[in-house]
């Protein structure tokens, strides 16, 4: 996965953005965009102070309190439009919109700066071995920070989420040594998309015994179908998973004739989970920005590993979806695309929009609450 | 979108439904169709009764116990199963099915007599300045009748939800001033799907600042990608989109051979948040019904501005899915076609089929309670 | 529907598993595939032991319990992260995996030893009467045993979940003579996806009267479009559906040349409410397992008749989606289809790779715990 180092940030940024960077981009200096209502000119920092001590959780745990008691408990939609037919005629409260937006602006600003932050999903190294590629993986719990200051216990694996991202040619030969450091549990390596002998699929008790602590289980295997795959736990998964026993396989075919053209890509594996809503382990504004330049086609392979379905907007331009689970299927277009547990969506993006473009999942809840946007937020910044 | 007062209701809907209208189409008169154990020709209004005062608050607040405990919280399933177990052999407590019966039928009597009610998603009007298409849009607090007799309080676009449809041609330049008179919070407008300089996106902090209380906000651009789009709120947007700050924005193609030929059209925005779940902002019985002459091509332009994902489902009739977020793509036939969050499908029936046709959200428990029909229902009458 | 005794179950899968069975299977006597860390030869036997009496009810009631208060409850992600952020450096409490494993491998070995009990959606006798085929479908509840020793209330058609399944061919005339023995609530039929005269569509109120308790109500018509459709109630549907009023309806084409060719079939209806999370009227292990030879192509119906989207994932080989709601489409290769509420896909499997493959939701929370995989999970066997 190219990394956000590969370009200066603060130099990309600000050529994206434009010369005076953000302030000058909200400050374009005719009738158009500028507020009409305002004094002054208006920009956006005119709220600014200082961010919540703990921006995060008070984004987690006074999280949108109208959506808490109906759209957020939406099979219960119905009784609580009964509650507020009740009570028709009564206005929501009076809120304090100066704070909503200061809120909402330290949020941004956190983002936009990048925090320095590990990130997961890194190429793995690997040692050839008699012409076999050679994986070592360790299943452990870490402190993970999935946004700037807030620490979450995580399984992963070789200690962040996503586990690095594997990445072989088809025809390859692969070995995987699975090490389970997890303590406390058996756990196992499910290799999710691949044609693999049964015996290595990873499924306890079905195909191989579980791994328990302190244990070693090697896989090996040809990697015979191209495409964007998966690993991740197969016992005790809906925890595991979710906790971060995830990272992504990525098998290249041998002939690239078959597969569309691309400049750059990108992984983005989608998190539903204990820690919160996350794209590549991190929630908003931990989120790491894709960047690309004009006129390049940006592949992004979306890969979900939540429990729940994500439609993934992309201001600004169409996504082409190219393959789904590996496979080139006939092509469609879409600025929302729809990404199931288990599912990876290949898109192109034809980068012809310069600018700061919002990148998130559709639901909204996952993506902003009163408190300003957090979870499953990023922006593709085209300069 | 066609009103359905284009159409003199009451004589559309007795000529769809045959001449005696909804009674003759359930005494059809020979065996087939009746009911062999009732002494008598059974008709619909055998249970006839007065409707609860407030049917659809009786529906809200009471709505389906058995799925409240089990279906209704679907990620606590199991549990039920187990507490379920726990008492294998107790029955469901024995139901009034006459009083369940009179409560169906008072919901369908009242959705076929189509209440007098405000429609929101008409036509806004636009004025000319400099060849530029100008449109108003203020952002106000309105109490909004959802279905008959229940008032809710709405987020809306000058008034209605959805808010007005604005609709241009491809090629044109647009204006649009954003008024905010919510009173205390901020706001702005995103223009979902449409190709847009990204200092007109509406990201408050990223390509604007807010729009806050009192404030206008101008918006200027060229309508470049035909198709089903939408504007929204992009602020707080978990609550202020599902409280109905949301409408159609639709960019008619320049060359109209692009397109797959139709003969009338509708749009359906999908709500699941504080108003319940809706249908263009109204609820069963408060819905709209859709209204063809046999051999029309009708094009219902799907658009989901809720929470979560509705599988919609015609009876009667195939609909051929010809466009997602505008862009005109491989055809498919289905007759439930899954719309998630943000995304735009284009479905074109072919009305062969004469009848009153359900057409509903296909999770079941947006569509129906031990009450009755309620959300996500109305139907297709091809006459 | 072909039924699993159609082939000597034990005599199958020790052919598919080789010739020790699944013990030969994971000790394969060769580095690769054992465990490193394990004294002695690890085999899956190693922590068996008497299962718990109620091993389904324990998966119940106590399932999952971290996802219980994040995963399983989504909507409050964000609070969740936040109380986690609070007591950050804090460790999930200590695990038994002891216990935990023995629990998954109990769960496996039913599974594998396929439990004896009763399958729904054997296909319906019919009588002939002048050139009409003439089925006899009794709504009615019954005890019904979801996973082995699990009894839970069930609403039924002639007494299983699924009712039994209808097929016909394309141009037959069809006669269906519904009775109502529930005692105590009004049903009807509505035939999911037929093309149908309006009034033999089953929406009470709409298309015809309810048919109360002790009456029988006739349905008569053509089958006019081939497919995987499916007949339920359309009664206080979010309830009597969920309880296990469905089945499917199968129409197959006149001229098979339009579809897909196909040795072996299955169909598998998705279930998610108070039976528990079901395939065919089943939770894991109560679930039937799939077989096919090798080199066989197995077409899968899925039809969803819960409340949820479920993304079914199968390992080892992908499947070719041929045709959605009956309606052949452009195909597309994945392994991870999306089925929501009301849809039906038909998926072409070419059964290339020999063994046990897991077949499942990929929903995790639909198909593990820390009890081990329960719900919407059963195995193809390719052998």
């Amino acid at each position: 996965m190219a990394t956000y180092a590969e370009l200066s940030r603060r130099r990309f940024l600000a050529g994206a953005l434009g010369a005076g960077g953000l302030g000058a981009l909200v400050a374009c200096g005719n009738q158009v965009g500028q507020l009409e209502g305002a004094p002054y000119a208006i920009n956006t920092t005119r709220n600014a102070a200082a961010p919540p001590a703990n921006r995060a959780a008070a984004s987690g745990s006074g999280a949108t309190p109208p959506a808490s008691g109906s759209a957020a408990d939406p099979m219960n939609m119905a009784p609580s439009v009964g509650t507020t037919s009740a009570s028709a005629g009564t206005a929501t409260p009076a809120k304090d919109w100066q704070a909503m937006n200061q809120m909402h602006e330290a949020g941004v600003k956190t983002f936009l700066a990048q925090p320095k932050t590990i990130r997961g999903g890194q190429r793995m190294e690997y040692t050839m071995q008699d012409g076999i590629k050679v994986f070592d993986v360790t299943a452990k719990k870490v402190q993970w920070e999935v946004t700037p200051g807030q620490m979450v216990e995580a399984y992963t694996y070789n200690g962040v989420v996503p586990g690095p991202e594997i990445r072989v040619t088809e025809g390859d030969k692969v070995r995987i040594r699975l090490k389970n450091d997890l303590g406390d549990e058996a756990t196992a390596i499910h290799f999710h998309g691949l044609l693999i002998p049964n015996a290595m699929d990873g499924v306890p008790f079905i195909t191989q015994p579980p791994v328990n602590p302190g244990e070693t289980f090697v896989y090996e295997f040809t990697a015979r179908n191209p495409g964007s795959h998966m690993y991740h736990s197969h016992l005790n998964s809906a925890f595991q998973v979710t906790k971060g026993l995830l990272g992504a396989f990525i098998i290249e075919p041998k002939d690239k004739s078959q597969y569309p053209a691309f400049d750059k890509e990108y992984t983005m594996i989608l998190g539903d989970g204990p820690l919160g809503y996350t794209l590549n382990g991190h929630g908003f504004p931990g989120t790491e920005v894709l960047t690309a330049h004009k006129g390049e086609k940006l592949l992004v392979r979306f890969m979900n590993e939540g429990l729940m379905i994500h439609p993934m907007h992309l201001h600004g331009m169409p996504m082409t979806i190219v393959a789904q689970d590996g496979y080139v299927n006939t092509p469609y277009k879409c600025d929302t695309v729809n990404v199931a547990p288990g599912q990876r969506m290949d898109a192109i993006v034809d980068c012809t929009e310069v600018g700061a473009w919002a990148f998130h999942c559709h639901i909204l809840s996952h993506a902003e609450s009163e408190m300003g946007m957090f979870g499953m937020v990023t922006a593709l910044v085209v300069a």
